[in-house]
């Protein structure tokens, strides 16, 4: 199984410029040559002519099961909206309805060219299963509490999943604990999880953190430190920790993580929707860390677009730092490629370059977003939408192909989605 | 000429509801029947199962004249973008440049639902021409400057243009004058645009105001006071103004336009990119200030995309206020319609109601963005993008349908644009 990408343009990520005309060889799941004019035997060539390749883009920080809770409850702060219309209702969902929700968050990503997802949920076999039927790369992380008091039974869930899942599929899943966050975890559990990722799990977790200004509070009254410093005091910084949110990161929390496996994921949309606040993310991108980039779920967001989050990412941090040149559209780039890459653990993901994985999103030149052909990294970031990607090619196959995403039966996902949420309603 | 939109849901502003299962009829270029199974005689019968319709959006504020810059000179401040890139290539335009780009940007204006805009450029005949081809409404505003020495000339020229187009096409175009800003007309200029458009144009102006703190602090510098107390002080609040940005108004001019006919035209998009400020839109709808909404050209935007900048306006506003309640879905619903209608100066337009402008955009539902289907109102603004926009109905006309521009070909438009602009850069 090969491609050939005939006199295509591309994106490379490591020297911030747009390369014309080149070809682009793919075999098995590798890129193995980017050159002009190569002279392989591909078993399907594609006409480049009009069209940009980027790195299949990275949401390092989903919930893919949330689709019923799109335009469900609006216009509330984080934790009224989790504790009277979230969480309420989540209880009701069984794994079925988990399925086709994450089957239906898996087509939106993979429409804004997304080929790599990091989703922290439950019944997460459901979501390994949505993962592999769509031919995406994903990484499923069982969000772990234990203030129910059921903190074990979940730790040997997420053995079970880990030794069911992990590294199936050629390798496209990858398995990860996930506690969910400080203020739903008790100290013993979330030591408990820190050393059991450091035995099995590659030291990684992901988790929320210093998402809210509440949060931050409470951590203060509790544990007399702000979150980041809280769980460095219980060792946690030894772990390379995905951090979704951050939002209310503190100068001294930058340099306390800097230099360790600390990867913030940044979610603009949910952030602003929610009044959580702005990421201070040119001061961490000045302090070197590798800032990576979510949509979270469809309730908060409220959608799965990753160009969207891009495009607000970039233009809200510039008016926040009142600097037009905060926040660059290669640096936001940067966040959805090869950082999220790195965040989720893989050094050999998230750029268009010989011997990487062949996760790419292949942009239709010859739209609105792109006329007249100015600067291509402005044009990703800036004015381009997820209509503009035309094709998507995951570990080395097309996922999608003209808009069409070829595994899934959208039309078939949304009617599911639309009947099952009735009777979750009714449950 | 009449259609009828048989079985469909439509967005009751007024009500701030959605009605569902309706039928609307539409005859020549007017709403003239909304009501369960009407039993009327129509010349085309459009199915609206899975069909959503709200009024045809209007943009308030932009140049669309603007198309070649863009993506062309990002990650600058306004006065630094503004003198050193875009006046000097703008310098080179002729009026077939003019044209061309206009027609371009109607197309993405359309494309995302876009019935009325509101545009302040130069050649503005060009923009007529372009506008009538197109089917759409617009209001034509003659950029006015004198600090060129030629304020004389470009007065001429605006009465002109009112002769030739003003009320022209069925009453789809009107014309007024634009001041551009107080940083580039003298205080006579001013005044005599005040004056003559009190006697000729309704009062009505279109000018910039207010949109960085530069132009704060120059006019603190140059008249002693704000910008909003220094159009005051010589008489134009007395105008009806569109007024666009607003970034900086103070609480006292609050005070002081809050009853008067004054329109801020919010452009979050524009805003954010040039590192101009947050407009305090909370803050003026408890005042009771009818904002508008516009795109702004697609040099700072950089695309013309309304419901993309639905999208931001509401969510940065929660985060600036940190107030997840401020600036709900359904005011961002307002801005971009009735609000638009007041600031254009029309009293018949911007509501799907009985004896109103048939100007509509109809929404599929059948996307994942109205999946599963909650509260319309909310998805519009959260979820919604521009390919949900499946037709679109202007002056008791389609000029979209199923995605297709029906009066404009886009893949030319698309050519030309590249091609001129190569042109022009060497010129």
């Amino acid at each position: 199984m090969s491609i050939l990408l005939r006199n295509i343009s591309f994106l490379d990520i490591e020297e911030e410029r747009i390369v014309d005309n080149i070809d682009i060889f793919i075999e098995e799941n590798k890129i193995s040559k980017i050159d002009k004019n190569l002279d392989v035997d591909a078993s399907e060539i594609f006409n480049g002519e009009n069209k940009l390749v980027t790195p299949g883009f990275i949401n390092s920080h989903t919930h893919l099961g949330m689709s019923y809770f799109r335009n469900y409850a609006d216009d509330l702060n984080l934790m009224d909206w989790l504790n009277n219309e979230i969480w309420p209702i989540e209880a009701k969902l069984n794994s079925e309805d988990i399925y086709y929700s994450s089957l239906l968050s898996i087509v939106e990503n993979i429409k804004s060219g997304v080929t790599t997802f990091c989703d922290m949920y439950y019944e997460m076999d459901k979501v390994g299963d949505a993962l592999i039927e769509s031919g995406m790369r994903g990484v499923l992380t069982r969000g772990l509490t234990d203030i129910d008091g059921k903190g074990s039974e979940k730790l040997e869930e997420i053995d079970k999943l880990y030794n069911n899942y992990h590294n199936k599929s050629n390798g496209r899943v990858r398995v990860y604990p996930a506690p969910h966050a400080i203020y739903t975890c008790s100290e013993e559990f979330l030591k408990e999880i820190s050393k059991r990722a450091k035995e099995r799990y590659d030291g990684i977790i992901h988790m929320h953190l210093s998402e809210t200004l509440t949060e931050v509070e409470n951590c203060l009254n509790l544990h007399g430190m702000t979150p980041i410093k809280y769980v460095d005091s219980i060792g946690m910084l030894e772990n390379h920790i995905i951090a979704a949110h951050c939002t209310h990161i503190t100068d001294e929390e930058i340099d306390l993580i800097k230099d360790k496996k600390f990867y913030p994921v940044y979610n603009p949309s949910s952030n602003l929707k929610l009044a959580s606040g702005f990421t201070p993310i040119q001061k961490l991108i000045d302090n070197g860390v590798s800032v990576a980039m979510g949509t979270d779920g469809d309730s908060s967001n409220n959608n799965q677009d990753l160009i969207e989050e891009m495009h607000i990412g970039s233009i809200v941090n510039k008016a926040v730092e009142m600097n037009e040149k905060a926040v660059k559209a290669i640096e936001i780039l940067k966040m959805t490629t090869i950082n999220g890459a790195k965040a989720m653990g893989y050094d050999n993901l998230g750029l268009v370059k010989e011997g990487y994985l062949a996760d790419l999103a292949i942009f239709n030149l010859n739209s609105n977003s792109f006329t007249p052909r100015n600067n291509l990294i402005s044009s990703l970031v800036y004015s381009a939408n997820s209509a503009d990607v035309s094709s998507v090619i995951a570990d080395g196959k097309f996922i999608m192909k003209d808009r069409q995403v070829l595994r899934l039966d959208e039309n078939k996902l949304r009617r599911i989605v639309n009947e099952r949420w009735e009777d979750i309603k009714s449950r």
